[in-house]
């Protein structure tokens, strides 16, 4: 008899782990928001992710390698989440589905303006923002310009423009 | 108060759609075996998908916009699924799935050899293969050469590989 889930394909393997609402909600936050720890990631979350949901999927993420947990030095009490090379190689993913999301579904202009610069910079992008990763997940020396600084301040002004036009 | 699950960025909607463990399972049979009836996706899914989860995935699909479902003028009681223009659009986020799994997952070569071509041939190569979708699917014309056909043949040939090597 066949056994249910099991296949070496690698849509499959990356939907064992990858495959529900809320795992790459989690690492996209890490990533394109530098959220490290677990507060910020709960009370950031613009989903609103449950607290017991977001410490089930840290905690799946860490056992399956995309991510790793050590004790923050700083804080006694509070762990600090980094990528690792397996996580920050979903930078290519992330620009797939956003580019896809972005042209068939309702985005907003501020939260899809990263997805459009990510698929307008293409692969020599996205290596400079996996360089960028490295550097503030992995300990990779500090690359000369910030991807996600460009992103994150596209993100400000163009929430900035919505706020004013709203005002 | 926030509302749960809701926000415009174009990973999370990406998500509300296909952020579950067998949505994308099916458009990938759907894409790469051409499989377009119920009974064949049912029977011959390498992941064993159950009966009533497929029908759930397969109204779900054609509610989003996904899958187009029309009935078989050769079959009076079967229905024919195609992919929508919304659904081809998906092959550079199999083709970026496809590679991650490749590298960090113990995918088997018969299973992967696709994802490699996939990857290896690149957006040229994507383009060539969502025309080849838009014919098969969507009524255009047929290109000259068949990329889905390369691939099945290359899955074909590791699979015969594998089955020498075993016997």
């Amino acid at each position: 008899m066949r056994e249910t889930g099991r296949s070496g394909c690698p849509i499959n393997l990356t939907l064992e782990i990858l495959g529900d609402r809320w795992s790459l909600i989690v690492l996209r936050d890490i990533m394109f928001g530098n959220r490290r720890h677990f507060r910020e990631m709960l009370t950031k979350s613009d989903e609103g992710i449950a607290s017991n949901i977001l410490a089930d999927r840290l905690k799946r993420l860490v056992e399956k390698g995309l991510l790793s947990r050590r004790d923050d030095a700083t804080h006694k009490q509070k762990a600090i989440y980094s990528l690792t090379e397996m996580g920050v190689a979903l930078v290519p993913v992330f620009a797939a589905m956003g580019e896809w999301g972005r042209h068939f579904l309702p985005v907003t202009e501020e939260l899809s303006i990263r997805a459009k610069l990510l698929s307008e910079g293409g692969p020599v992008l996205w290596e400079r923002f996996m360089q960028e990763l490295r550097h503030l997940h992995l300990d990779a020396p500090k690359p000369e310009q910030s991807v996600l600084g460009e992103l994150t301040q596209a993100y400000r002004d163009a929430l900035a423009r919505r706020q004013a036009m709203a005002g």
